[in-house]
């Protein structure tokens, strides 16, 4: 009978977020997970098999967590253009906050790791869903009038997205908050 | 008196530049660099020193031609409006004439390597002047009426600098053209 796990895999699953958010794929060792798992080096290969397997499982789940956030948001804010403020808002509020500057894993994950298949799907997966809440609210706001309409809804739901992966590679080296709060209010002026 | 060298540094940095780019910072180990080099191991510590500085001094000449690519376009366009476009068409032509998805260097290494100091500085200094290249652009546009004055002129070229890295991270997962060429158009009509 296999011995029973002295760990919750969940835990362990948001250590491992950690590591590889701060060290990158191809930057983190086994000894850094190790270290940083507090789970035996066999535990480890017996429940995650190697790196590669524990790297996709950490991004599903900080994949969850992203987007059960962007859920929240969207289906609780009090107007669609509320919504995307609320949502670069938080984006930034993130950044700021990190006195680490690791940037979002899942933009970061794009950068270095898009050239293996399974994870470069977790990553379009991620980006569609991003882009059809910014498109649902978008299309919601040009229809009850709150958004103007000079702009093709899916274009502006892309053009959002890729805004908010520009400020996630810039909170790699700026740390001034009136930098990004410009770029917010230029960026929701864009849907008057 | 030290032997002559038998290579030429230039064209040794833009090898660096291409093992650095496809394999990343960490990812690249001094075997890729020997491989990719064509020169013996201890010509290039002797000529750069180590894996870091040789990074840095391949960082620079990539900064170098990018500079100059963009006072090209900034220079000799015929307007405002037509430079931003050309800068945005290129960085979307390059992206999709790359076969192996790399993405943009200096946001890879904005991304990956500003943790060190002397990398993030020089990813500042190409931050910088990417966006006073806008600046200046949007200012003199808006002064001849090319572009409309809804947006303060810096927040917008700082918006702009965002959009191309976002569509620089973008550039590592998706090739379809008609996604670029959406967000080019609704990012140039926000000049109007």
């Amino acid at each position: 009978m296999a011995r029973p796990r002295d760990f919750i895999e969940e835990d362990v699953l948001q250590k491992a977020i950690c590591v590889f958010w701060r060290k990158g794929y191809k930057g983190t060792s086994m000894q850094d997970l190790v270290d940083g798992l507090g789970i035996s080096r066999s535990s480890m290969y017996d429940t995650f098999t190697d790196k590669h397997t524990l790297y996709v499982k950490a991004l599903e789940t900080y994949q969850k967590k992203s987007n059960q956030q962007l859920c929240d948001i969207f289906e609780n804010a009090p107007s669609a253009k509320a919504a995307i403020k609320q949502l670069f808002e938080l984006t930034i509020n993130d950044i700021l906050n990190d006195g680490e500057h690791k940037g979002c894993f899942l933009v970061n994950t794009e950068i270095e790791v898009s050239h293996k298949e399974d994870v470069k799907d977790l990553v379009s997966q991620s980006v569609s869903i991003l882009e059809n809440a910014f498109y649902q609210t978008i299309l919601r706001g040009q229809e009850n009038g709150e958004i103007g309409e000079r702009h093709d809804a899916l274009a502006l739901s892309r053009l959002m997205s890729n805004i908010i992966k520009g400020l996630q590679v810039s909170a790699k080296t700026i740390t001034d908050k009136t930098y990004f709060d410009g770029i917010i209010k230029a960026t929701l002026a864009i849907l008057d």
